[in-house]
């Protein structure tokens, strides 16, 4: 532990100046988080909330706001209602499991409605919504990288969330945007553990922590794959 | 170089049987070239025809098949019309280059349609058609890994497809499946190298022998990155 700083008048020259303070500031930040009513995310807001800040839920049919967030306008909507924000989360997304052989058109069509367009379009409307120095966290998962049978189209949409987060990093800054790409969750082995054979588990507390880290954090375009 | 062996009785013996001959069998390949009529598509086919292999090539308004290859009827009535196919390479798609605050969902749409939708198509429609140690080898490009400003459509389609890759081999073999990754190539810094300040280009000849790569080796799963 660092000790702390005796205070002096050296010590305050060298503070940050309220506008620069402004901007390192970590807590009391206003976060719209959508998915926040499922099991990661109810884990990354209550981590949030601990940590100082307030959290504006968007679940599908509970939360604080109830909206389809892969229709750009209630997208629209929700960003309206909710105000200013510093941040915005995201632990939604959903994609069909089958075998290539058994997958349509139309099944990759939904993987990408379900857990791209959304997430995209909250970058996208979110840009000019959120404070200067604001962030955008968006879901991914392993299966884009070391990808199982059944998973193609998960690795499909994870593969594009992760390189449009990239991408997307070199345009909105001084705003900042990142990935956070969980293995099956500790807690959902029971439910998801034999789609994942011998990957390593992550706990929820440790996907939240990441979430910590790219909203409190200065760091963008980067995809935090966990377990670290 | 190694030195050729003598034939002997030996050496008979330990020749493959015709059967696993037909497997390692590199030459006379029919081939089903997607985009083949475009600048890297037409380099592609020359080097495979080269090789000695047959090429059918597809274009929306040239080529031995005019189709939209976005269209998943279309796709199937090529493979219809195309009969017998030992491989299929794509050096197709697009996708609209534009700031990330200027791009609509549409936009993000069409590079899901443009680039990602039809090759999975080829694969989809394909791995039932195609012979039984057939390949795939899709086009994707360096905006996946290594972003440009107006390149976030872009990057999501190539991420996309990439993860595909990743995820399909696991489910197609002993078919196989990979991807080439090219940067801007030489022949067309003209006209594109202004959107790649400083990336390395690629020759149009490297890209192809990255096609003879995936098409006549053994690998699979694998994204070629160029140039290397």
């Amino acid at each position: 532990m660092p000790r702390r700083a005796q205070a002096s008048p050296e010590h305050d020259a060298l503070r940050p100046s309220p506008q620069v303070r402004k901007c390192l500031l970590s807590d009391n930040m206003r976060i719209l988080s959508v998915g926040g009513t499922g099991t990661l995310g109810t884990a990354v807001g209550e981590t949030l909330r601990a940590r100082g800040h307030e959290l504006l839920t968007v679940g599908r049919k509970s939360g604080d706001f109830q909206a389809d967030m892969t229709d750009p306008t209630e997208v629209g909507r929700v960003f309206d209602e909710a105000g200013p924000l510093d941040a915005v989360v995201s632990a939604a997304g959903s994609v069909p499991y089958k075998r290539l052989t058994e997958m349509t058109p139309e099944d990759y069509l939904s993987a990408y409605r379900g857990k791209v367009a959304g997430q995209i379009e909250l970058v996208r409307q979110g840009t000019s919504r959120i404070a200067a120095r604001g962030s955008f966290t968006l879901i991914t998962g392993v299966l884009s990288r070391e990808p199982i049978v059944t998973g193609s189209a998960a690795a499909l949409a994870n593969g594009a969330v992760e390189s449009f987060v990239l991408a997307a990093a070199l345009e909105i800054a001084p705003q900042r945007i990142n990935a956070v790409s969980p293995t099956v969750f500790t807690e959902s082995l029971d439910q998801y553990g034999d789609f994942f054979p011998g990957y390593p588990p992550v706990p929820l507390a440790e996907a939240a922590q990441a979430y910590v880290r790219s909203v409190e954090g200065g760091e963008t375009g980067k995809i935090f794959r966990l377990p670290v």
